[in-house]
């Protein structure tokens, strides 16, 4: 992988670890969170060049709110979504019986991040940190992943590679575990394939809070040096008509998945979360075409491969 | 609304009732769907005048099959599914205690139809007719609904009046009460409008089945005289880029519904139904466009505003 072009600028963690409260840890992860929107945002920005995000402040009937950044037909980014929130927001109670506890409010707070590139040659892109408190409970959660169209192998190489490398530093027992449950997560039951190419998810794990705040942080101001090499590095892959279709055959599967098993989704817009800010990971287009199936041998193919039988790549 | 110039072909009704057991109504309203499911065909292929539908015969891995048919990238038509199936399915746990019964197979045979039609300014319909068999209960159940990106008032009170026609000659206490279901049923909650401009839905009605298969079959026959003259007096009407736009915002809010509620799709996809006939609903093409409100006093808010206060047309 090239060095990029563009700059990469690795957010320093904000506020040092000390003894605190839950509390204390709540609001530092709030504070990490909104700096790591604006750190991103500007970075994508630069990167784009053309389109500037667009800052949408709101507040959530039940408590608190969220700040969520958008960037829509750009040069480079043909959607981007940036949100940060941190909402009290209760519980239904199917989702209380499902976890095991009595009714009561979730506190919640996290960044979402999701890029769908003009260029079916640049892979789309998701990025998920968030902390909870529920009850005596507390976790953070989240995880990344990239969503191509095509499959440029050394792209897949270098982005599990980095997760890998963050993950070792803290537990070398954790890639192979978030890189399955990632895997696992993204999978689009009714069609056999994951959504995308894969990265690393966690969530519940209610260990070590301090040490889970330390690695989302890495994972946060790792992000660009994961991403923007591989946008340097296809952007100017030529494409056609025939790219774009499959580009938007694949955008028509990411809404499948947002909209049928996404946690993350089902929960917000049950629990009467943002809309607009919840649905800003849908593709900017997206289609639909009776029955597609790749041409044997086709790059198109090459990638549903990959979709249906997940790799090892770091 | 005036004449159609499409020829209107209304099915007679193909097999008399006679004094017969459940299976005896299965097997005719399975014969009924099927020759719907011609008859539509031939009617849409004359319609559109240039593509054909493709037949895709499948079968179900627990018993049964199905012909999906699809038409694209017609004239007028962008994407119609045309679907007959007749199937054994599964009753998952969650379902089966949804239900209030043990877990045990359901018998359910219908046909779904899904129109996209190219023109902005024509308006997308669905119509679901089916026949159902769990435990010792049988029942019909179906609807159809008009879902238009720009309002025509004279086509919705067309559409609505031959409905209630058809309702009432059956029993004149049918059409508020479907019609308040229709508007219950296609509703996005998280949006707080619902799909399209109504029509009729109805299930789980376990009384008379006769008087519901004669119900089915004349909503089944009347449905080209419903739609098709709409058709006809909308193709014409002049659209752009503007309009093209709201037309796939309009359909990504169809897709949302389908996803997030629509109980057929989930139960389809749950019970390890044939996903692209599923899906065969979904838009040819959709779009996201992030916190879209319509200008103030536009066509696109007329419509809005009707999604958003449904009211009574026929």
């Amino acid at each position: 992988m090239t060095v990029p072009r563009v700059q990469i600028e690795l957010l320093q963690s904000l506020v040092k670890p000390e003894l605190e409260t839950q509390t204390g840890i709540r609001h530092r992860a709030e504070a990490y969170f909104k700096a790591l929107q604006a750190s991103l945002c500007s970075q994508f920005e630069s990167l784009d060049g053309k389109a500037k995000f667009k800052k949408d402040a709101w507040s959530h009937t039940e408590g608190g709110g969220g700040i969520t950044c958008i960037l829509e037909r750009g040069a480079i980014i043909e959607k981007a979504g940036v949100a940060f929130s941190s909402v009290r927001a209760a519980l239904t109670e199917t989702m209380a019986s499902r976890l095991g506890v009595q009714p009561q409010p979730v506190l919640a707070t996290g960044i979402s991040l999701v890029i769908h590139p003009r260029s079916p040659m640049v892979p789309a892109v998701h990025l998920n940190l968030r902390y909870l408190e529920l009850a005596a409970d507390a976790w953070f959660g989240g995880g990344t992943d990239l969503t191509p169209s095509y499959l440029f192998e050394e792209d897949v190489r270098h982005y599990h590679g980095r997760l890998k490398n963050i993950c070792d530093r803290h537990n070398p027992g954790w890639d192979p575990i978030f890189k399955k449950e990632c895997d696992e997560y993204f999978f689009i039951k009714h069609r056999g394939e994951t959504r995308g190419v894969g990265g690393i998810f966690f969530d519940y794990r209610r260990e070590d809070p301090e040490q889970f705040f330390l690695f989302v942080q890495n994972i946060g101001n790792d992000f660009p040096a994961s991403y923007l090499p591989i946008v340097e590095q296809r952007r100017h892959e030529p494409w056609g008509e025939r790219e774009r279709t499959w580009q938007c055959i694949r955008r028509g599967r990411y809404a499948e998945f947002n909209l049928v098993y996404d946690r993350g989704t089902l929960f917000g817009l049950e629990t009467g979360g943002r809309t607009e800010s919840i649905l800003m990971s849908l593709p900017p287009e997206a289609a639909w075409v009776y029955d597609h199936r790749p041409d044997t041998g086709s790059r198109e193919e090459a990638l549903e491969l990959v979709l249906r039988h997940p790799r090892e790549w770091a």
